[in-house]
């Protein structure tokens, strides 16, 4: 029987690997790199600069590579999901097809995945739709990874929640519609617009443009807590091109706004996450600035 | 100046280390392991097993052990933090001795966190407060670990969120007061009370009590969708104790109670955590029930 390895692999660093992902690496015979076009270059000689440190002999493997086919960006929930149904049938085919023609009956395959496995990350679903359309067998297992949530954190040496209060993993498009119900702290991955500056609070408001689509203009914090809000961001975490801004949002926001703007054009591409921390009444964060 | 590592160790499985932490290990002259007691002697088990494993010569650093401050559990949320502010100042006075005590001026020292540092653990606020209060001075970096949601996640091979939708993680005693507002998929931690059993839809409740402190009963599951819920449970995960249940909540969640109450009375203790998902109307879950 055919079997694979879905491996988190960390967010950046590749020191952040665990043991057991390292175990994992040295029992696999095929690995499988989706290749996400130019844009991400960097991300997949990190996979490579992965397989060269902890696979010393490279008879002992081999790599199987593919194009991952592009999505169609778009903008409302409806078309945006049938975008991501399309787009993963689509990779369903690619996945079945390396499966069968490159793994042999007894064969071990692995899929590296950014970060952790179970956050944003569609392997598990395409998995299963390859098993669910049958004509290939296989059995598969997880090996959990440092999510950028994690890294994030730790670079900020933050709790993600505070006592005994719940904290929200969302999107930047879920958040550009509306700051979270029911939490004060919200981390936000996926956010290519930059979403936190809905949530600037009135008055002190700086090169923020509103208007985003579906975006309510909740600015004024509506519910509870008036001590503004504290961001903690970081681009590239636990690359060599980390950055990490953290302060009152209405002060760093501008700041990540710009920062963010010329880290993305020089690099052509921008990996960012951050958590937005609701501070209650008449309390101020710690307002570090910077790293 | 002395230097300080917060370590997150993984979960329970000591192959979930990262090689950052081993890294880590290695450059530590002492180890300040707090023990909580022995209803947790497994725990600082494994702790001493991780130091055993990757630190080969024993004359290479130093443990020093201290007994953590016992909290009282109070039910209400300002008795609660009061509670867990007391008990803060308290570990406090005991981080800064042994600190001061133990570690010579340029001496390194390590924090080894269960699962990862940014999740539910006082580890930071406790050394920000000792540092605020002055006497001694340190710096501080954080390693991040894999908690136990990845690993739960990994565990049962799911996502946590669902496709451009968001997850909560929060607690037994907030879920025990409602469902949070805005989400389908929620992980809980921290949860005394199998606050699960006030989450299963109405008319096929089995063994649910009710009644717990503020707990809202809002059973016929109130906003948006009615294909009811699924929960994806682990108990000592990463160990070889782990337990995993998953399916319908409402069937799943008695047998939940049931193998839950069993494992804790036979090891004294327990942890667990879990995967809350509500089903969109009509839709079920994948239904798989256990290993
Ligand atoms: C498709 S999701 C995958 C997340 C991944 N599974 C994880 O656990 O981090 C991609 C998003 O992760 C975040 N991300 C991943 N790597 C990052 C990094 N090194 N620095 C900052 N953000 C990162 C960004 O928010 C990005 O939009
Ligand atoms: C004080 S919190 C610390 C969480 C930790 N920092 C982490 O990242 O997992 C303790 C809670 O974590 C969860 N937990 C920790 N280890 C676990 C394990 N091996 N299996 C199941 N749940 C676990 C339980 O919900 C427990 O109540």
């Amino acid at each position: 029987m055919r079997h694979i390895h879905v491996i988190g692999i960390g967010s950046g660093d590749p020191d952040q690997l665990t043991l057991q992902a390292v175990k994992a690496l040295r029992a696999t015979d095929v690995f499988f790199l989706l290749d996400k076009g130019e844009r991400k270059t960097d991300l997949s000689g990190l996979r490579k600069g992965i397989l060269d440190t902890h696979l010393p002999d490279p008879s002992a493997y081999r790599v199987v590579e593919a194009r991952d086919p592009e999505r169609a960006r778009e903008s409302d929930g409806a078309a945006y999901s049938a975008a991501v149904d399309d787009w993963r049938t689509r990779r369903a085919d690619i996945y079945a097809r390396m499966i069968t023609d490159e793994l042999g009956e007894d064969g071990t395959g692995a899929f590296l995945v950014w970060g952790d496995p179970s956050l944003y990350d569609s392997t598990f679903g395409i998995l299963e739709a390859v098993l669910a359309r049958g004509g290939v067998e296989f059995t598969y297992d997880v090996v959990p990874g440092i999510s950028s949530v994690s890294a994030l954190a730790a670079r900020h040496r933050i709790g993600l929640n505070r006592v005994a209060r719940p904290v929200q993993i969302t999107t930047g498009r879920l958040l550009a519609a509306g700051f979270p119900e029911g939490v004060d702290d919200v981390v936000v991955m996926l956010d290519a617009q930059q979403a936190f500056r809905h949530h600037v609070p009135s008055g002190s408001e700086d090169g923020a443009e509103g208007g985003t689509e579906g975006g309510t203009d909740d600015r004024a914090d509506g519910s509870g807590g008036d001590g503004g809000m504290d961001i903690y961001w970081g681009a590239y975490i636990g690359t060599p091109d980390e950055i990490l801004i953290s302060g009152p949002l209405a002060e760093a926001g501008p700041r990540i706004e710009r920062v963010r703007a010329e880290a993305r054009e020089r690099k052509g591409w921008i990996m960012d996450t951050y958590l937005l921390r609701r501070n209650p009444d008449g309390e101020q964060g710690r307002g570090d600035t910077g790293r």
